[in-house]
Protein backbone atom coordinates (compact mmCIF):
# COMPACT_ATOMS: atom_id res chain seq x y z
CA UNK A 1 0.00 0.00 0.00
CA UNK A 2 1.70 3.55 -1.41
CA UNK A 3 1.50 5.35 2.51
CA UNK A 4 4.01 5.88 4.59
CA UNK A 5 4.37 4.85 8.25
CA UNK A 6 4.44 8.78 9.70
CA UNK A 7 1.14 9.43 7.84
CA UNK A 8 -0.20 6.05 10.11
CA UNK A 9 -1.87 7.53 12.99
CA UNK A 10 -1.14 4.64 15.92
CA UNK A 11 2.61 4.22 15.01
CA UNK A 12 2.74 8.12 15.98
CA UNK A 13 1.50 7.27 19.48
CA UNK A 14 3.49 7.92 22.61
CA UNK A 15 2.82 4.64 24.03
CA UNK A 16 3.93 2.21 21.94
CA UNK A 17 6.24 0.20 22.82
CA UNK A 18 7.00 -2.08 20.17
CA UNK A 19 5.48 -2.88 16.34
CA UNK A 20 5.31 -5.29 13.99
CA UNK A 21 4.25 -4.91 10.55
CA UNK A 22 2.56 -8.41 9.82
CA UNK A 23 1.01 -7.80 6.21
CA UNK A 24 1.32 -4.88 3.75
CA UNK A 25 -2.03 -5.51 1.38
CA UNK A 26 -3.40 -3.81 -1.07
CA UNK A 27 -6.03 -1.84 0.52
CA UNK A 28 -4.83 -2.86 4.40
CA UNK A 29 -2.40 -2.44 6.69
CA UNK A 30 -2.06 -5.17 9.98
CA UNK A 31 0.34 -4.87 12.86
CA UNK A 32 0.88 -6.68 16.11
CA UNK A 33 1.67 -3.44 18.26
CA UNK A 34 2.82 -3.38 22.24
CA UNK A 35 1.70 -0.21 23.86
CA UNK A 36 2.24 0.69 27.53
CA UNK A 37 -1.21 2.33 28.65
CA UNK A 38 -1.08 4.74 31.76
CA UNK A 39 -1.79 2.32 34.22
CA UNK A 40 2.29 1.29 33.16
CA UNK A 41 0.53 -2.28 31.70
CA UNK A 42 2.29 -3.17 28.48
CA UNK A 43 -0.94 -4.87 26.69
CA UNK A 44 -0.62 -6.76 22.93
CA UNK A 45 -3.36 -4.57 20.20
CA UNK A 46 -3.86 -5.72 16.44
CA UNK A 47 -4.56 -2.24 14.60
CA UNK A 48 -4.84 -2.28 11.03
CA UNK A 49 -4.80 0.65 9.00
CA UNK A 50 -7.31 1.66 5.84
CA UNK A 51 -6.83 4.91 4.37
CA UNK A 52 -9.95 6.76 5.18
CA UNK A 53 -13.21 6.72 2.95
CA UNK A 54 -16.01 9.18 1.55
CA UNK A 55 -19.80 8.21 1.63
CA UNK A 56 -22.83 10.11 0.06
CA UNK A 57 -26.34 10.19 1.20
CA UNK A 58 -27.53 10.92 -1.90
CA UNK A 59 -30.93 12.64 -2.46
CA UNK A 60 -32.54 13.33 -6.33
CA UNK A 61 -34.82 15.75 -6.94
CA UNK A 62 -37.90 13.69 -6.42
CA UNK A 63 -37.09 12.95 -2.98
CA UNK A 64 -35.47 10.12 -3.56
CA UNK A 65 -32.00 8.42 -2.24
CA UNK A 66 -29.84 6.75 -4.40
CA UNK A 67 -28.54 3.12 -3.13
CA UNK A 68 -26.00 0.89 -4.43
CA UNK A 69 -25.97 -3.01 -4.36
CA UNK A 70 -23.06 -5.09 -4.66
CA UNK A 71 -21.53 -8.33 -3.92
CA UNK A 72 -19.25 -7.86 -0.47
CA UNK A 73 -17.01 -11.27 0.05
CA UNK A 74 -16.32 -10.84 3.62
CA UNK A 75 -20.42 -10.96 4.34
CA UNK A 76 -20.92 -13.60 1.39
CA UNK A 77 -24.02 -10.91 0.27
CA UNK A 78 -25.08 -8.49 -1.74
CA UNK A 79 -26.24 -5.28 -0.01
CA UNK A 80 -27.56 -2.04 -0.52
CA UNK A 81 -25.52 0.44 1.02
CA UNK A 82 -24.65 4.84 -0.14
CA UNK A 83 -22.24 5.74 -2.15
CA UNK A 84 -19.11 5.33 -1.18
CA UNK A 85 -15.30 4.75 -1.65
CA UNK A 86 -11.86 5.06 -0.72
CA UNK A 87 -9.96 8.24 -0.65
CA UNK A 88 -7.09 8.42 -3.37
CA UNK A 89 -3.59 9.09 -1.78
CA UNK A 90 -1.30 10.07 -4.08
CA UNK A 91 1.77 13.05 -3.54
CA UNK A 92 1.91 12.38 -0.33
CA UNK A 93 -1.14 13.12 0.82
CA UNK A 94 -4.99 11.87 1.20
CA UNK A 95 -7.25 12.70 -1.63
CA UNK A 96 -9.48 16.03 -0.33
CA UNK A 97 -12.91 13.61 1.20
CA UNK A 98 -15.58 15.93 -1.16
CA UNK A 99 -13.31 15.50 -4.20
CA UNK A 100 -13.13 11.98 -3.30
CA UNK A 101 -17.34 11.87 -2.37
CA UNK A 102 -17.98 13.25 -6.13
CA UNK A 103 -16.12 11.67 -7.74
CA UNK A 104 -17.37 8.32 -5.72
CA UNK A 105 -21.20 9.34 -6.81
CA UNK A 106 -20.40 9.83 -10.10
CA UNK A 107 -18.58 6.44 -10.81
CA UNK A 108 -21.11 4.60 -8.88
CA UNK A 109 -24.24 6.20 -9.68
CA UNK A 110 -23.67 8.44 -12.83
CA UNK A 111 -24.96 11.46 -10.88
CA UNK A 112 -22.90 14.77 -10.65
CA UNK A 113 -24.41 16.42 -7.19
CA UNK A 114 -24.42 20.66 -7.67
CA UNK A 115 -24.69 20.57 -4.00
CA UNK A 116 -22.59 18.95 -1.01
CA UNK A 117 -22.22 19.55 2.50
CA UNK A 118 -20.72 17.72 5.40
CA UNK A 119 -22.58 16.03 7.80
CA UNK A 120 -20.38 14.26 9.94
CA UNK A 121 -17.04 12.34 10.06
CA UNK A 122 -16.54 9.28 12.21
CA UNK A 123 -14.85 6.17 13.26
CA UNK A 124 -16.24 2.37 11.92
CA UNK A 125 -14.39 0.14 14.25
CA UNK A 126 -12.41 2.06 16.32
CA UNK A 127 -11.33 -0.96 18.11
CA UNK A 128 -8.91 -1.73 15.97
CA UNK A 129 -9.14 -0.18 12.74
CA UNK A 130 -8.31 3.26 11.97
CA UNK A 131 -10.51 3.82 9.23
CA UNK A 132 -12.35 7.12 9.19
CA UNK A 133 -15.65 7.77 6.80
CA UNK A 134 -17.05 11.49 6.13
CA UNK A 135 -20.13 11.34 5.39
CA UNK A 136 -21.81 13.91 3.25
CA UNK A 137 -24.74 15.29 2.06
CA UNK A 138 -25.43 15.55 -1.45
CA UNK A 139 -28.46 17.22 -3.78
CA UNK A 140 -29.36 19.04 -7.06
CA UNK A 141 -28.46 16.09 -8.35
CA UNK A 142 -27.86 15.46 -12.57
CA UNK A 143 -27.62 12.46 -14.34
CA UNK A 144 -24.43 12.31 -16.76
CA UNK A 145 -24.50 11.36 -20.07
CA UNK A 146 -20.69 10.04 -20.01
CA UNK A 147 -20.28 9.28 -16.24
CA UNK A 148 -16.75 8.20 -14.97
CA UNK A 149 -16.44 4.56 -15.68
CA UNK A 150 -17.00 2.06 -12.48
CA UNK A 151 -13.73 0.43 -10.96
CA UNK A 152 -12.88 -2.68 -13.25
CA UNK A 153 -13.71 -4.83 -10.76
CA UNK A 154 -16.63 -3.42 -9.30
CA UNK A 155 -19.90 -5.06 -10.35
CA UNK A 156 -22.63 -2.04 -8.81
CA UNK A 157 -26.14 -1.38 -9.50
CA UNK A 158 -27.96 1.60 -8.48
CA UNK A 159 -31.68 1.74 -7.10
CA UNK A 160 -33.55 4.73 -6.17
CA UNK A 161 -36.44 4.33 -2.90
CA UNK A 162 -38.53 6.74 -1.65
CA UNK A 163 -39.05 7.12 2.04
CA UNK A 164 -42.07 5.03 2.43
CA UNK A 165 -39.58 2.25 0.94
CA UNK A 166 -36.72 2.70 2.92
CA UNK A 167 -39.06 2.45 6.00
CA UNK A 168 -40.27 -0.76 5.21
CA UNK A 169 -36.83 -1.91 4.10
CA UNK A 170 -35.51 -1.04 7.33
CA UNK A 171 -38.18 -2.74 8.97
CA UNK A 172 -37.45 -6.04 7.16
CA UNK A 173 -33.67 -5.86 8.40
CA UNK A 174 -32.94 -5.30 4.90
CA UNK A 175 -30.83 -2.57 5.20
CA UNK A 176 -27.42 -4.09 6.74
CA UNK A 177 -24.76 -1.50 6.17
CA UNK A 178 -24.11 0.55 9.35
CA UNK A 179 -23.34 3.62 7.91
CA UNK A 180 -25.98 3.40 6.00
CA UNK A 181 -28.49 2.79 8.39
CA UNK A 182 -26.71 6.09 10.04
CA UNK A 183 -27.31 8.35 6.66
CA UNK A 184 -30.71 6.93 6.31
CA UNK A 185 -31.69 7.58 9.59
CA UNK A 186 -30.79 11.34 8.99
CA UNK A 187 -32.79 11.68 6.31
CA UNK A 188 -36.13 10.10 7.75
CA UNK A 189 -36.18 12.80 10.03
CA UNK A 190 -35.28 15.56 7.78
CA UNK B 1 -8.39 -17.34 17.72
CA UNK B 2 -10.45 -20.23 19.02
CA UNK B 3 -13.25 -20.50 16.03
CA UNK B 4 -12.98 -23.08 13.35
CA UNK B 5 -13.14 -22.59 9.72
CA UNK B 6 -16.38 -23.87 9.20
CA UNK B 7 -18.12 -20.93 11.43
CA UNK B 8 -16.01 -18.24 9.46
CA UNK B 9 -18.88 -17.17 6.42
CA UNK B 10 -16.59 -16.18 3.83
CA UNK B 11 -14.30 -19.48 3.74
CA UNK B 12 -18.02 -20.72 2.97
CA UNK B 13 -18.22 -19.15 -0.25
CA UNK B 14 -18.95 -21.00 -3.42
CA UNK B 15 -16.67 -17.97 -5.78
CA UNK B 16 -13.86 -18.62 -3.41
CA UNK B 17 -10.97 -20.17 -5.38
CA UNK B 18 -7.88 -20.33 -2.97
CA UNK B 19 -7.18 -19.35 0.35
CA UNK B 20 -4.30 -17.83 2.62
CA UNK B 21 -4.33 -17.51 6.18
CA UNK B 22 -1.98 -14.62 6.83
CA UNK B 23 -2.55 -14.00 10.77
CA UNK B 24 -4.41 -15.97 13.14
CA UNK B 25 -4.60 -13.35 16.41
CA UNK B 26 -6.27 -12.55 19.35
CA UNK B 27 -9.49 -10.84 18.08
CA UNK B 28 -9.00 -11.19 14.22
CA UNK B 29 -7.73 -13.78 11.54
CA UNK B 30 -6.53 -12.38 8.00
CA UNK B 31 -7.20 -13.88 5.10
CA UNK B 32 -6.18 -13.58 1.46
CA UNK B 33 -8.10 -15.17 -0.71
CA UNK B 34 -9.02 -15.30 -4.97
CA UNK B 35 -12.59 -15.14 -5.93
CA UNK B 36 -14.26 -16.04 -8.92
CA UNK B 37 -16.95 -13.35 -9.52
CA UNK B 38 -19.96 -13.96 -11.66
CA UNK B 39 -18.45 -12.47 -14.44
CA UNK B 40 -16.02 -15.03 -14.43
CA UNK B 41 -12.81 -12.61 -13.32
CA UNK B 42 -10.73 -13.57 -10.67
CA UNK B 43 -10.07 -11.28 -7.97
CA UNK B 44 -7.75 -11.23 -4.93
CA UNK B 45 -9.41 -9.53 -1.81
CA UNK B 46 -8.13 -9.18 1.83
CA UNK B 47 -10.77 -10.40 4.34
CA UNK B 48 -10.86 -10.01 8.20
CA UNK B 49 -12.78 -12.64 10.66
CA UNK B 50 -13.59 -10.97 13.64
CA UNK B 51 -16.64 -12.65 16.14
CA UNK B 52 -19.89 -10.69 16.24
CA UNK B 53 -20.39 -8.07 19.00
CA UNK B 54 -23.73 -6.25 20.64
CA UNK B 55 -24.32 -2.61 21.63
CA UNK B 56 -26.74 -1.10 24.03
CA UNK B 57 -28.54 1.88 23.83
CA UNK B 58 -29.14 2.12 27.75
CA UNK B 59 -31.45 4.74 28.83
CA UNK B 60 -32.29 5.30 32.39
CA UNK B 61 -35.40 6.17 34.20
CA UNK B 62 -34.07 9.79 34.24
CA UNK B 63 -33.39 9.55 30.70
CA UNK B 64 -30.51 9.88 30.16
CA UNK B 65 -28.08 7.88 28.45
CA UNK B 66 -25.21 5.87 29.24
CA UNK B 67 -22.06 6.27 27.23
CA UNK B 68 -18.56 4.70 27.72
CA UNK B 69 -15.06 6.45 27.37
CA UNK B 70 -12.02 4.99 26.91
CA UNK B 71 -8.68 5.01 25.28
CA UNK B 72 -8.72 3.45 21.37
CA UNK B 73 -5.02 2.69 20.25
CA UNK B 74 -6.35 2.09 16.77
CA UNK B 75 -7.29 5.93 16.62
CA UNK B 76 -5.16 7.46 19.67
CA UNK B 77 -7.79 9.03 21.66
CA UNK B 78 -10.31 8.60 24.17
CA UNK B 79 -14.17 8.44 22.75
CA UNK B 80 -17.19 8.17 23.60
CA UNK B 81 -19.19 5.21 22.98
CA UNK B 82 -22.29 3.34 23.76
CA UNK B 83 -21.35 0.32 25.87
CA UNK B 84 -20.37 -2.84 23.13
CA UNK B 85 -18.07 -5.82 23.59
CA UNK B 86 -17.44 -9.76 21.13
CA UNK B 87 -19.42 -11.89 21.99
CA UNK B 88 -17.53 -14.91 23.54
CA UNK B 89 -17.07 -17.61 21.48
CA UNK B 90 -17.33 -21.49 23.41
CA UNK B 91 -18.60 -24.59 22.90
CA UNK B 92 -18.29 -24.78 18.98
CA UNK B 93 -21.21 -21.66 19.48
CA UNK B 94 -21.33 -17.81 19.09
CA UNK B 95 -23.05 -16.48 22.30
CA UNK B 96 -26.38 -15.48 21.97
CA UNK B 97 -25.97 -11.49 21.85
CA UNK B 98 -28.70 -10.23 24.70
CA UNK B 99 -26.44 -12.57 27.27
CA UNK B 100 -23.66 -10.86 25.53
CA UNK B 101 -24.99 -7.59 25.51
CA UNK B 102 -26.69 -7.73 29.00
CA UNK B 103 -23.49 -8.64 30.64
CA UNK B 104 -21.00 -5.82 28.43
CA UNK B 105 -23.82 -3.26 30.06
CA UNK B 106 -23.12 -4.63 33.78
CA UNK B 107 -18.99 -4.95 32.93
CA UNK B 108 -18.96 -1.72 31.82
CA UNK B 109 -21.48 0.60 33.44
CA UNK B 110 -22.38 -0.96 36.25
CA UNK B 111 -26.01 -1.39 35.27
CA UNK B 112 -28.38 -4.44 34.98
CA UNK B 113 -31.62 -4.09 32.64
CA UNK B 114 -34.60 -5.27 33.45
CA UNK B 115 -36.12 -4.64 29.86
CA UNK B 116 -34.11 -5.37 26.49
CA UNK B 117 -34.93 -5.14 23.11
CA UNK B 118 -33.11 -5.92 19.68
CA UNK B 119 -33.20 -2.63 17.70
CA UNK B 120 -31.06 -3.87 14.27
CA UNK B 121 -27.66 -5.71 13.47
CA UNK B 122 -25.50 -4.48 10.89
CA UNK B 123 -22.10 -5.12 9.30
CA UNK B 124 -19.69 -2.04 10.24
CA UNK B 125 -17.14 -2.42 7.34
CA UNK B 126 -18.79 -5.20 4.94
CA UNK B 127 -16.40 -4.17 2.42
CA UNK B 128 -13.46 -6.59 4.28
CA UNK B 129 -14.45 -7.33 7.45
CA UNK B 130 -17.34 -9.97 8.68
CA UNK B 131 -18.18 -8.50 11.98
CA UNK B 132 -21.86 -8.49 12.77
CA UNK B 133 -23.31 -6.10 15.47
CA UNK B 134 -26.55 -6.22 17.02
CA UNK B 135 -27.90 -3.07 18.70
CA UNK B 136 -30.28 -3.36 21.68
CA UNK B 137 -32.77 -0.81 23.71
CA UNK B 138 -31.97 -1.07 27.22
CA UNK B 139 -34.21 0.06 29.65
CA UNK B 140 -35.61 -0.01 33.44
CA UNK B 141 -32.12 -0.01 34.39
CA UNK B 142 -30.60 -0.72 37.77
CA UNK B 143 -27.53 0.19 39.83
CA UNK B 144 -25.70 -2.82 41.45
CA UNK B 145 -23.88 -3.06 43.96
CA UNK B 146 -21.26 -5.96 42.91
CA UNK B 147 -21.07 -5.79 39.02
CA UNK B 148 -18.90 -7.88 36.90
CA UNK B 149 -15.45 -6.77 37.09
CA UNK B 150 -14.34 -4.40 33.66
CA UNK B 151 -12.02 -6.84 31.40
CA UNK B 152 -7.97 -6.46 33.21
CA UNK B 153 -7.07 -4.57 30.60
CA UNK B 154 -9.63 -2.11 30.10
CA UNK B 155 -10.33 1.36 31.52
CA UNK B 156 -13.69 2.50 31.02
CA UNK B 157 -15.30 5.41 32.76
CA UNK B 158 -18.88 5.68 32.53
CA UNK B 159 -21.18 9.19 31.59
CA UNK B 160 -24.90 9.68 31.52
CA UNK B 161 -25.86 12.85 29.03
CA UNK B 162 -29.33 14.24 28.49
CA UNK B 163 -30.48 14.64 24.73
CA UNK B 164 -29.73 18.17 24.85
CA UNK B 165 -26.42 17.82 26.08
CA UNK B 166 -25.62 14.81 23.41
CA UNK B 167 -27.49 17.17 20.46
CA UNK B 168 -24.70 19.94 21.33
CA UNK B 169 -22.16 17.13 21.14
CA UNK B 170 -22.97 16.20 18.10
CA UNK B 171 -23.29 19.21 16.55
CA UNK B 172 -19.55 20.20 18.01
CA UNK B 173 -18.50 16.89 16.54
CA UNK B 174 -17.78 15.14 19.40
CA UNK B 175 -19.25 11.80 19.14
CA UNK B 176 -16.84 10.05 16.48
CA UNK B 177 -18.08 6.40 16.26
CA UNK B 178 -20.39 5.22 13.99
CA UNK B 179 -22.35 2.37 15.71
CA UNK B 180 -22.77 5.26 19.07
CA UNK B 181 -24.12 8.17 16.06
CA UNK B 182 -26.42 5.34 14.50
CA UNK B 183 -28.06 4.76 18.46
CA UNK B 184 -27.77 8.03 18.84
CA UNK B 185 -29.67 9.16 16.08
CA UNK B 186 -32.35 6.88 17.15
CA UNK B 187 -32.97 7.74 20.33
CA UNK B 188 -32.91 11.70 19.75
CA UNK B 189 -35.92 10.30 17.64
CA UNK B 190 -38.24 8.39 19.67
Amino acid sequence: MNVENKDINFLQDDRMVSSELIFDGAILRLYHNQLKLDSGQIVSRELIHHQPAAAILAVTSENKILLVKQYRPAIVEDIYEVPAGILDYHDSATEVAEVGALRELEEETGYQAKRIEKIASFYVTPGYLNEEITLFHASELVKVDNPLPQDADEDVTVYEFTKAEIKTMMAKGEIKDLKTLYALQIWLNQ
